[in-house]
């Protein structure tokens, strides 16, 4: 018997669709043959997204053929046959024996393997992905090759999102809702511990609804006490305190799309430095927000932000936001102050005012909204508001 | 007032040792500056471990200095004051101009700002783990300096753990018996969903114990029913069903150090087929940790495991295991059965003897052990046996 394929939430004309934009660009640049490596992208274009990053593996795209080809190791193929939307047979797995071995690995298999790769003049790889190491394989391996870089070429055409996408996105948006809720009931418990209070929320975001579940979710980032000017710290195991408050920054993913959301919560009473900041904060999203629609800048919602919080005399250090989905933080926009991109409808986002003001003190509010036909829709009905527990 | 410095296991003579050992390599390999960007080294070296590495950052190691030098994104300069071992003056933030913009990065910053690698003649990077691009882009600002590979250097002195790193260790097998337990549990409850089952199995390594609590850990794996031959796949939102196997692939972390096991759990009664592989896989685990003890080959202890199997008949495609420790899966030894390295004292590796027989049919078990002056020791108490339900 063989492995069944999983339910997807994606239909093979999304996915040859998709396909199509990279051959159009693959067109446009010259190139034969492109092989993804970026995780992200694997998963973008063929459904295909075990835990085998580790080891090598792409899809191999090839303007000549309708469906793309898997190589991973021979002990994920069952996982590749189960995950992507592909027929079995363009799905290969490399032998144990380019596994652990300092001279090979899966990307000479795949040079010695496909026949397309190696009559290819022009070979795609995204530089900004693959490490040195595999370029400099691959040169040395397909001496008569141009290599061209296609990096966030992928990355650009995940940043508008399709329906289905859409509405993985929102169930997403529930599911964090009910996060916070549950961190909310954890801070309030007595004698919790930071990662108690993660704990909670990480069941939280992988249990879901009833109706849907969630799927492995980024990092529970909780900062607080005298860490709440950081961003990025992992959980302690201090005791939570009264007075303090803590910067929560999480969101469920679901089929792997995850949608982020911020707020500050406070144990008991929030003292009036902070209350004051998070005043201007929460009108610098309102305003933000009100801002956005199709054809607007991402520097004219950063500028928002920030000219609002300026009445305040505060000032935000970094960038409001950027695209999110497959991964959290995606590298193609960018809401700097300066930025002259323009917002287009079904962009999905992560409104990002996390505003950290000192060395040990900051807060953070965020959104992840989609740009409609003519505004915005977020995809969290949790209040903009500091949340006292 | 300024962030003070975290909780940290390790004490600053730990740190220079680990650093003296770069240096050694480094003189041996003729290098004055060593650009270690490998989040994992990163932390190893410097202790700052924040959620950051999506954007530029390294650590800096010049022969001459005491210190390394850590370059972070401004945003990220408190979580590097707060989780570095080395004084604040050692950590540098680079502009929020550098994030976002497709002409510069934070390594535009470090070749503007570091005189030692202006200098430098010959500068080591890890080609394994920089990106193409990020080569690319260091070879040109620094266009008299010859570049050295120092892939996995830092990576093999992680290999034999401290005895900080062993308790640590310890923890965590403690935290990951204790969620196993809470697995187990949670798959005899009524209508589970993996989905569910997943969610507790997260907050058991997250919350810990009383004592101690987990850090981030890897995604929990637990593939069951028609996908029990696959190993890397999402957990799913089907119900949990009777007379199916789940093979249950996780562990804790404990300040990042992970402690992996593995066993198949059955739901009321294991299928025949089920009982006679695993017979043999309990058999072969035992005998391959019989055979531990410094001075044998990583091949010995495969092979032991390999012709245990092979007297019912079965045979393990992927190799027996890999060291343990900041990574879940340490890129140095591999349990082949054609490896001719040895094990030396204080080693952790992860014995993964997951066999996967078909597409469809596979079961797993496994123990993350530490070789010792004359054999080993294991991190779990959990019993080496199918686990029913």
């Amino acid at each position: 018997m063989t492995i069944q394929k999983s339910p997807n939430p994606f239909r093979e004309d999304e996915y040859l669709a998709r396909l199509e934009k990279s051959k159009k660009a693959m067109e446009e640049k010259g190139v034969d043959v492109f092989l993804v490596t970026c995780p992200s992208n694997i998963f973008y274009l063929s459904g295909y997204g075990a835990d085998s990053a580790y080891v090598s593996q792409a899809i191999i795209i090839d303007l000549e053929d309708k469906y793309p080809k898997l190589c991973v190791r021979r002990q994920d193929t069952p996982a590749g046959y189960y995950m992507s939307f592909m027929p079995n047979d363009n799905v290969t797995g490399y032998p144990e024996s380019f596994i652990g071995d300092p001279e090979v690995d899966g990307y000479d298999f795949m040079v010695d393997t496909y026949g397309s790769l190696q009559k290819a003049k022009r070979v795609g790889v995204e530089f900004g992905s693959v490490s040195a190491s595999t370029l400099a394989k691959l040169q040395k391996r397909l001496p008569n090759a141009t290599f061209v870089d296609m990096s966030e070429v992928v990355d650009w055409h995940r940043l508008v999102k399709s329906p289905a996408e859409i509405e993985i996105q929102h169930q997403a948006g529930v599911m964090t809702d009910l996060a916070f809720q549950t961190g909310l009931e954890a801070f309030a418990k007595p004698n919790m511990r930071e990662c108690d209070v993660a704990a909670e929320i990480s069941a939280a975001l992988i249990r879901g609804t009833p109706e849907f579940g969630g799927t492995q979710h980024d990092p529970v980032l909780i900062p607080g006490g005298l860490q709440s000017g950081t961003s990025h710290i992992p959980w302690t195991e201090q005791k939570i305190q009264k007075g303090k408050h803590y910067n929560m920054e999480f969101g469920a993913a679901r089929h792997r799309y995850s949608v982020g959301l911020m707020r500050t919560a406070v144990i008991e009473k929030p003292s009036d430095k902070l209350s004051d900041l998070y005043k201007y904060m929460i009108e610098g999203c309102n305003n933000a927000l009100e801002v956005i629609k199709p054809g607007v800048t991402c520097g004219e919602i950063a500028r928002s932000y920030a000219d609002t919080i300026a009445k305040g005399g505060y000032e935000k250090d970094s960038r409001c936001g950027y695209p999110i989905g497959i991964d959290w933080l995606e590298t193609t926009l960018s809401l700097r102050t300066d930025s002259q991109d323009r917002v287009s409808e079904n962009m999905v986002i992560h409104l990002m005012l996390g505003t950290w003001i000192k060395d040990d003190f900051g807060a953070v509010i965020s959104e992840t909204f989609r740009v409609t036909s003519d505004g915005y829709e977020v995809f969290s009905k949790l209040p903009r508001e500091l949340l006292i527990v």
